[in-house]
């Protein structure tokens, strides 16, 4: 490979730009020159040997630069960054520059062989993986410290010189791909493959796994539906549609795992080799020695860590739990308060009436949430992880445990403290829908009209990757680079996970919240494929192998739901009525029932493999070729 | 390496035996030859480049070779086996030729090196790789089929040409383990680096695991003293005990995870590659391509299997559980006679009858157990696994099921359905003792009584590994090969398994199960370290790097065991005082009870971390090294 680099000409003809970087307005002279001359320079000079050019706007600021690459260079950083590619013999290898003949649609003028987002996030990766050598500091810049080895983008991304750097749309595919995706009235499978190529996996996977679950939800609400048709009240339907509800969601969360499995296979990233994970941006402490990789680096103390996150964020988690629990207490009052208020007038209104504590806990509930979110990311910032993945981890738990407090503390209290198993389904519904309503509208459409807004106060010609005017590469550049940023899919996955709460946990007392959530879903895709189109900035690609903690979430919900309902059906009169003697009986016959589905479940997710048999071969075959070829060596 | 092999000497002077292969009487003598010439061929010639040498007996038969190999050779299949060696840094690497100066303790003419276990497991692996090449069948025996790439020994093996192949014992050696290990009384360890060596990893890890299970358990049997000595009925004190139990046996599991990882880090296995798995000996199929290695193999339909499985197998150990039931039931009626019995005639022999039914109960168990044994292995073999590990499973989970079952069925019965405390007191002391009287027993005080008796009887002056008479190696030889073997650590799995059923399940209610379990482990170790010394043939060494399924197997019985517990303290007539009113909330509070039990030992099995930080720390940088190396390429 070593010989390939030298052979690599940096000033191409023809430039075409991939990604934006966005300087902070009058940084200084020199450090541009630096910057941009680490990013032309030769490999063997430390460089990235990309391609750069200063975009010239109306006003003459200099702040904005188009970065690209040959396509030579391009295929070299594949191999770096360790992409995945079908073979000519069908199956899926490793890319490297020497074997590129044997790839299926390889040739050498095929410049469409890595995808944009692929170009893309090769780009980004040699960006972030430009590293001092024996720069003390960023020129110009005493107080930005550099250290060798240290990622010279990710210094100037924490002192502000770098304002920001994102992915270039490509107006001609993306129009395609708003086509197929959401342009057209049709009944049919999203264009996930189409998807992948222009955003990448991580959210190609998600806008799979919300398909998937959405037709998964569907027989449950199919069965659902004539429990409100008929107004079917005996509970020994209610027993079927729960032991129902409680497998079919262990096997769509098993089947998932293969449908992620094959489709991971095709996109490659199920082959991917895990990269070495450098210290996430945000990180920071005294200069030593890494015992791993023995480099230079900030060193941040474990214990110091464990103090913050058991003596302040534990104790703070504990205060918000307390508090939403308090909120709770008030929504009681105020449900108590309407229905005294409507015992003593009776009126239209009064009934009415009844439903608005619901709807304002809802609201005030998904207020809840978004603040805590922020002081969840705040906190986990301030615990000071190396990892980004630990600190994915640290912030998952944190909002995952808040917001299921949240949202179904009050529906436990009311179905096992009340036992008012019609407060519970009123609750239900009001938390489900109110929810549904005022997510898809705070996710979509409000930054969808603030920005159509924006755009006309601003007075520009309509941004127009709909109509198809023609728009200059400046003027793209600037209404792109004004977009909000996605901030990846954890809020979609939340929202989802809370859904599949509202469906599970309950399902037995209110088999209708199947078919909300399935109505809710499928205008979620379209609601959140214009989000990512139209409202968003393009994200990154982020190639991902499955949906990760996500899974053991949903399979966590899934074992909790396996218990409510139990409790709940043992409750119910008509469950009571068949033990009329002995209660005892009644409640270890249901602590017998719900042990027993326990065991099922996990019986089952340990049968059930998570690939399928093809895939299961596939791989197989490629680690039999690596330790013959290790063998040969 | 490929140099290397070249002037690998086969005809080296100090000729060292490792392994014996014992021939069937009057084996041809074409057949001889051809073998032979494999073994000692050059491997560009399809050969083991091994060295063999007849061992002529006193009656002149030829029918048993010692195999052996010069020290480069051993080197060279010690990086074929990928064997993990420490480095003069300290750090673990797979062992490579070309590296082997880096090695601690490396020298040219240390011949100490590689263990004697290490190249007896090398020798085992080039003679199980010695392969068909064009041959069509085995010289001499047209029925023994052969195909390209077909394992040699293996087909005489299961054409009985090939009587066992067995390494041979190392006198000096051994009785140095001998000493160290149970020669001598003292308080401490075992020498499990010295058993390491001798007996390899598997071995080394059972008896690790024996040791670290019988401190863990001596907290346990601590508590549980005072509670026979003082009598204590309290039930608030059971509860206690009962809650430290349950606690303290998810510790211990997750504990050892981190203790096996810490001993077979430094042993190598934890580092090692896993080998690409061929097909075990007994399976065979009609000829046919693998999909994974495109080679000519035998194969057998995957339906087929599936078919065997669930319409023989799956009937038979239903039919078998049937049956435990019944004696069960039988031993419940003898039960009652006797107590009619007892009732009638009040003497201390009616009283001493009391008993009767109980051990002869744990002895039918015992006896149907190792029946069903033998029906297991012959069902699993003919359900005809492909791989070792799957017919491993599968034999694993048929036999765990049954004895499961069959041990602790009749506790259940007493406990949770005749509720009847002092019963399932007495029922648990008579199973547990019996049983483990029994076995040692059998497993060890038996065969060993057998062998001394059966030399005595040949006789032969006395088999001297205790003695210092010299041997002549025909002597050990002839001796050696008519030591039982030693079919690996599965049963001695499986007893610690029914006894930390019998010691945790029904813990609550006889404390001092813990003790008794303590006492028996503590004659195990040494009836165990007997057996290995004394009764059996050397076993061929087999790394690995932690106790498998076993850990699955603990960790599911102590989920079985909160909530037995649970239901114990739950019908205790104490705990049943604290809720004279509603039966309905005592249920309630157990099951709460046990709900939480149980996901603090799935918290605390999730954030112990299965590997201390040392070990991860070093596991990181081989992987980060290894991913830089690959960079450089």
């Amino acid at each position: 490979m070593a010989e390939s680099w030298s052979f690599l000409d940096t000033s191409e003809p023809n430039f075409r730009p991939l990604v934006v970087i966005e300087l902070a307005k009058g940084t200084k002279e020199e450090t541009i020159k630096w910057f941009t001359k680490r990013i032309v320079d030769k490999k063997a000079n430390g460089g990235a040997q990309l391609l750069v050019k200063p975009l010239v706007t109306e006003n003459g600021d200099e702040n904005i630069y188009l970065v690209g690459a040959s396509h030579l260079r391009l295929l070299l950083g594949a191999e770096t960054v360790g992409l995945v590619k079908e073979c000519n013999d069908n199956s899926m290898r490793t890319f490297t520059y020497s074997s590129r003949k044997t790839c299926k649609d390889f040739a050498d003028d095929n410049h469409s062989f890595l995808t944009m987002a692929e170009c893309q996030y090769i780009i980004k990766h040699e960006l972030e993986n430009l590293r001092a050598k024996d720069e003390k500091m960023i020129p110009g810049y005493p107080q930005a410290k550099l250290y060798p080895g240290k990622s010279i983008v990710r210094r100037l991304l924490t002192s502000g010189i770098l304002v920001q750097i994102f992915p270039l749309h490509d107006r001609e595919e993306l129009k395609k791909l708003r086509h197929s995706w959401y342009g057209r009235v049709k009944v049919g499978y999203q264009p996930l493959d189409e998807i992948r190529s222009y955003f990448g996996e991580t959210i190609a996977l998600y806008f799979g796994f919300l398909e998937y679950f959405t037709f998964a939800l569907i027989p449950m609400a199919v069965i659902g539906i004539p429990y409100y048709v008929f107004a079917w009240e005996d509970y020994d339907k209610y027993v079927m549609f729960a032991t129902f509800n409680l497998l079919w969601s262990t096997v769509i969360l098993e089947v998932w795992k293969r449908i992620c499995a094959i489709m991971t296979y095709r996109w490659g990233t199920l082959l991917m080799k895990r990269q070495f994970e450098e210290p996430r941006p945000g990180f920071h402490g005294v200069l030593g020695i890494n015992p791993i990789t023995g480099r230079e680096e900030p060193v941040y103390s474990s214990v110091k860590r464990q103090m913050r996150i058991y003596l302040v964020s534990l104790p703070f988690v504990c205060l918000c739990l307390y508090f939403s629990l308090y909120v709770m207490m008030i929504y009681f009052d105020l449900e108590r308060w309407a229905l005294d208020y409507h015992e003593e007038n009776e009126s239209n209104f009064s009934s009415l009436m009844l439903f608005v504590p619901s709807i304002i806990y809802a609201v005030v509930i998904e207020i809840m949430n978004r603040i805590y979110r922020y002081a969840a990311e705040f906190l986990t910032s301030w615990e000071n992880h190396r990892l980004e993945s630990s600190y994915q981890n640290h912030l998952i738990l944190k909002v995952l445990v808040f917001n299921f407090l949240n949202c179904f503390a009050s529906l436990f209290y009311i179905a096992f403290v009340l036992v008012d198993m019609k407060l519970l389904r009123q609750s239900l519904a009001t938390l489900l829908i109110t929810s549904q309503i005022l997510n898809q509208f705070v996710e979509s459409l409000l930054p969808y009209w603030l920005q159509k807004r924006h755009k006309r106060r601003m007075k520009k010609r309509m941004w127009s990757l709909k109509t198809d005017t023609d728009l200059s590469l400046v003027e793209q550049v600037n209404l792109e680079k004004e977009m909000g940023t996605y901030f990846g899919t954890f809020d979609d996955y939340l929202e989802l996970f809370l859904q599949f709460g509202y469906v599970s946990l309950f399902s037995c007392v209110y088999p209708l919240a199947a078919v909300f959530a399935v109505l809710n879903n499928i205008t979620e895709i379209y609601s959140d494929a214009l989000k990512m189109c139209r409202v968003y900035k393009r994200p990154f690609a982020e190639p991902t192998a499955n949906i990760g903690v996500w899974q053991l979430a949903f399979e966590t919900m899934s074992v909790i739901s396996v218990v409510t309902n139990c409790i709940l059906i043992g409750m119910s009169p008509q469950v009571n009525a068949l033990f009329p003697d002995s209660k005892m009986d009644l409640i270890l016959t249901v602590a017998l029932v719900e042990h027993l589905l326990l065991a099922i479940k996990f019986i089952m997710a340990f049968v059930i493999p998570d690939k399928p048999k093809d895939i299961q071969i596939k791989l197989a075959k490629l680690e039999f070729e690596s330790l013959e070829a290790l063998k040969q060596q």
